[in-house]
């Protein structure tokens, strides 16, 4: 990371000493504590991996609702809480408890984060004080089981749209709510088909027959066991993984709740029928309740992390045991991780798990500096949430390719379902649709990046959007922009001057980030002069954005890894010189280089590489992977993965 | 697909008319029959797709064993098996059956595949007439279940060293079968948990002494449904797909076998203990018995295009009924499909899914061709051999890669069981790993084609062959290759002379084909010379080879992008003028652009494709995209899924 160290193919090159203990405190950072409660707890209840496999459905579901329970005991799942409902008051450690959860069963973890998370974080962040008095105490011991019920059949990703009405009936002081035509109904929701006695139910308000957008309320719906009148269950059945969590679909024929059951924090309607908010903006006021629920999305992210993380631990301790083939005729053969196409499928990986876990780290920072009040202001808490979104999306999607990549460098022994790829697998695949789609996220992400953070932001739709893009938004960000402008500023700060993007090493970490900056600011501009010109030449709104969505993602994506590189390097800053700060740097500079490698056709097609760099990018990647080949298992038993959420004797070898 | 088509941005364009019944009969062929044969069973045991759900493991193994019985007595399992025996006497239409067959469940279909395809496919090609006239009448009919042992948990890819070994004592005139050590137990193997009667257990042949190699033996492994004497059988327990097969681990215990058990079409054993082959070359004879199981390699590859188009039949027909989110403030909501982004997901895979499907034509009508005797020289084997080895890695690997966007693309509803993707996604990820791990088979491909198909070629380890590529075939290669003769060669065939990757157009398939084939050659030259400066410069072989590697894989990989192309390329050319040509045309187009723009670094690099034509290859992938989009529900209805394949009526609507 040093930009004086050089690329020596051969000789100078001194291979760097880990110290794992070392390491794992550097990643475990403040919350070692709270992480090692969880490895014990993973340890304590490892059966249940087993249990997985062997109950049926229902058994497995008491299961895990079992073990929800005893872990809530132990203090480790109602971290984020106020202290004086019993919980730790700490949401950092909450989220870090959440990551260090994702080593074991995700049924498991998914069910905590129903409960918690969601259910418990919208009484929380939505209600008021009665409502935590009145829940939260209970809902942290987990006596208490609630639902989090907004996803309807027909509206997933726009929830704003949903269906479920909820009517002021000014006459009996209550709620009613109603479930408006089958696509209405709410679907997926955990907790719904069997544990959950409470709901919390978004459904558009309707007061004095004026709709007044999305609002929660608190909605028993279940009674001794049995639905409450009015609440109509079904289960969701059998899903691809996580059949521990009893997901399931409601609908509410005139169900009738209390004045007092809105969760009344942003808005509120007085016995009388009188709509108040503290927020006047509908728009801006759907994302701020909205907003408060960022929590999750940044567990989701850090879960995707630790699973990715297993994977690889099995993938790579397999990789150091198994052999196949004879680099020659008389040899003994060889160890898959040192063919160097192994290399390259599992060290990228690794790097980029590494790369992930620091930029999560400073999600996990800055959500705890919000929700601690700490750092409260509006400009924060719109960081946060891009933030949030962004990695969520990078987290799962690197999730889903390194347990795929990891299996099937397992070869067949990965797919028994006694080794842990098959529930990895099955589990996790839905961490990139739930708390919200990926795409859908990144669009967010982009937006927030096209509109530039203004306050205008919330009000605007799709069509707003793109209109908001052409009159005000563009020339700023295009200005802001220019190659020019752009050039200039790195050109101080590498050496080379105007040539940085040719002089520089590649191995400078300065240069690694004025790579990924630059693409990601020249690709807004772009994005936006698109939009603008579409719009200039009248076209339709919505095909102009169609057509430009591609970049868009493209945008977010960009950004989002520079976010993460610029983690990973600040993360490299504030290590002690020695052999684990060499080792990191090997990683990030690994992390940083297959990023730019990946998408070199755009840094060429962008004259900001030329042919021979592009070329020397991905020798040095091969060369990266050869120095960290022989410092692979080190980095994977740094993450303190306990033996038994390996599972797999026959991959890793009995513990 | 003809020269003259111009990509007009607008007008001029008319979308062409599609008529799927036809479009059917272009991707059925000359084996509509057989596929509607499979078609009608398929709806027939429509069930077994809820009773892979329902059932335990026990009774979903027996149903699966049930179905396959009957659907053997359709005639449509046995088609490959000579008609003297109750078979069809037709290899390709037993192929085309295959394919067909991965609409539905996949324990059916690799249950049919172990025991037709594996145990049948050796008996057949193996033995000789006593071994057909014992075996093949009671294993057609599915009374007779059998399994294929060859991997052990040592070793899988690297079949020729493994452990089990078959010793001939003279005197008892017996083959003596021994599992020797943990790492020689048989694993992972079909039918051997529960259902198998019979193994063709593949061991090293000891005579006298002296060890022969790799020879096959047919072994009783169970009697009355009791392991028989000295065998020890395993269930290798849950898997993460595929439960109807009942796989497990054999271990042998000095299990004495008739003289006659040694499957003996290449090498016999006389009563006295001579060893005698026609092949001297023990290598040779080893990869000539191989050579002869080639058609499971054909048929898992159709399996995972069949498997491909069941997801983008899904996720296309779910694109063209959900909306979210409204393109303008009172718009209605926009269907996913017309979403850019969603487009770009989608229309590329199904583009290249019809490339698949008749890349996937012309190895099977090749593999009909050798098997049929028709032309069955050295030569055509081996060019079947690795088309069909690259064609099962590219074919798996588009299957894995659709699914999961697939899946993705149907949001939450896409991970609830009753849809297929659960099932779909768990039965087909063993796909890439079993009958030959795709990046062992890519490395077959490459070495082929760098030892450019000499006959010295079986004789080759690693080592070997990096020395030979050093001696022999580098000069041929690099000199066959070289830019020059290539560049002379596309030049009289394209307009533009010198300049052609210039001038030509982006939609004129001779350019796409020239950058395809300009880009292996390339490859294989670079790799050569590679190869050989490693060796010049008295490195370890072993140790260039690794290095080499990604090279070597993604040589293979162009290797099989070109003949992939070719094979669409060459279909369109036989097709009749009308709306269906023109929409394949569309199709070829956009597979081969979006082939072309994923790799378009590689061709910057290599200066044939300049900044401004790799973003116009972009463009134009956008514009092919917008093009197909109305077609898109007709394409995928073409494959003939019956609706009950589908399932998921949440997501593609009642049938
Ligand atoms: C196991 C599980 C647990 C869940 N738990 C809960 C829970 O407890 N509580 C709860 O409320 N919900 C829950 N959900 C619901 C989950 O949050 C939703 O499934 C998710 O938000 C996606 O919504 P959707 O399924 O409607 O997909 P859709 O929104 O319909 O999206 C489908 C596809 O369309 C694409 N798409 C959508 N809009 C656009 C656009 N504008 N441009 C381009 N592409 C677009 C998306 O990328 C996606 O690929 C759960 C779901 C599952 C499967
Ligand atoms: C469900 C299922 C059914 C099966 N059915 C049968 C059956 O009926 N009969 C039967 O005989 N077998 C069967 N198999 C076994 C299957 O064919 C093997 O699993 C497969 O051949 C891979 O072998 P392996 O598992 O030993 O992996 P390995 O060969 O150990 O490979 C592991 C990993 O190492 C990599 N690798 C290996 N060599 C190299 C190299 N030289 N360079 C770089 N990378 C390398 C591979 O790419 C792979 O990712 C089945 C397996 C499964 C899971």
């Amino acid at each position: 990371m040093t930009t004086d160290r050089t690329s020596p193919a051969t000789g100078g090159y001194v291979q760097p000493e880990l110290d794992v203990r070392g390491l794992t405190e550097v990643l475990d950072g403040e919350y070692a504590e709270v992480r090692d409660l969880v490895r014990a707890n993973l340890v304590t209840y490892a059966s249940v991996l087993d249990e997985a496999e062997e109950l049926d459905i229902d058994a497995y579901r008491e299961r895990v609702r079992e073990l929800v329970v005893e872990m809530a005991a132990t203090g480790q799942t109602g971290m984020g809480f106020p202290k004086r409902y019993g919980g730790g008051g700490d949401v950092g450690a909450s989220i870090a408890a959440f990551e260090t959860l994702a080593f074991g069963d995700l049924s498991v973890l998914v069910k905590v984060g129903v409960q918690f998370g969601l259910f418990g974080g919208a009484i929380l962040h939505l209600g008021t004080e009665r409502h935590h008095d009145a829940y939260l105490p209970g809902l942290i011991t987990g006596e208490l089981m609630g639902c989090f019920a907004m996803t309807e059949t027909g509206h997933g990703s726009n929830v704003q749209a949903l269906g479920t009405v909820a009517r002021y009936d000014v006459d009996a002081q209550e709620f009613v709510i109603t479930t408006e035509g089958d696509q209405a109904r709410k679907d997926y929701i955990g907790n719904a088909a069997r544990h959950g006695e409470l709901a919390v139910v978004f459904a558009q308000l309707e007061v004095g027959g004026e709709s007044r957008g999305v609002h929660a309320f608190v909605v028993p719906i279940r009674v001794d066991g049995e639905a409450a009148p009015g609440v109509h269950i079904e289960d969701d059945g059998r899903k691809m993984g996580l059949n521990g969590v009893d997901n399931g679909r409601l609908r509410f024929d005139g169900v009738r709740v209390d004045r007092e059951a809105l969760l009344n924090r942003f808005a509120d309607v007085t016995p009388e029928g009188v709509y108040e908010s503290t927020i006047d903006n509908p728009n801006r006021r759907f994302f701020t309740m909205l907003g408060t629920l960022v929590q999750g999305r940044v567990s989701v992210g850090g879960a995707g992390v630790g699973a990715a993380k297993v994977a690889l631990a099995i993938a790579t301790k397999y990789a150091l045991r198994r052999r196949q083939f004879a680099a020659g005729p008389q040899g003994e053969e060889q160890l898959l991780l040192d063919y160097g196409l192994h290399q390259r499928r599992l060290l990228p990986l690794i790097a980029r798990t590494y790369a992930l876990h620091f930029a999560q780290d400073v999600v996990r920072t800055q959500l705890h500096g919000v929700f601690s009040d700490l750092e409260d202001d509006a400009q924060a808490r719109r960081l946060l949430e891009a933030r949030a979104a962004g990695t969520k999306a990078l987290a799962t999607w690197h999730a889903t390719q390194a347990i795929q990549e990891c299996r099937e460098a397992c070869g067949g022994a990965g797919y028994l379902a006694v080794n842990r790829f098959a529930a990895l697998k099955a589990d996790s695949d839905i961490f990139t649709t739930f708390e919200g789609d990926n795409h859908v996220l990144l669009q967010l992400v982009a937006k927030g990046l096209l509109t530039d953070y203004a306050s205008e932001f919330e009000d605007l739709d799709q069509l707003g959007m793109v209109r908001y893009v052409t009159n005000l938004a563009v020339e700023t960000v295009i200005e802001k922009t220019s190659a020019h402008k752009l050039l200039e500023r790195v050109r101080d700060l590498l050496p080379g001057g105007d040539e940085w993007d040719r002089e520089a090493g590649l191995l400078d970490s300065e240069y690694q980030l004025a790579m990924v900056r630059y693409r990601e600011e020249h690709m807004l501009a772009g994005v936006a002069r698109r939009l603008k010109s579409g719009i200039d030449r009248k076209r339709d709104p919505g095909a102009v954005f169609s057509e430009v969505q591609d970049h868009v993602i493209a945008v977010a994506r960009a950004h989002m890894e520079r976010l993460v590189l610029e983690a990973f390097v600040e993360k490299m800053r504030t290590l002690p010189e020695g052999g684990n700060k060499v080792a990191l740097g090997l990683l990030c500079d690994l992390y940083a280089l297959s990023t730019i490698e990946a998408d070199r056709a755009w840094f060429m097609e962008h004259g900001r590489l030329t042919v021979q760099r592009s070329k020397a990018i991905t020798r040095e990647v091969n060369d990266l992977c050869r120095k960290i080949r022989p410092l692979a298992g080190g980095l994977v038993d740094a993450w303190g993965i306990p033996d038994a959420m390996l599972r797999a004797p026959d991959l890793v070898g009995e513990a």
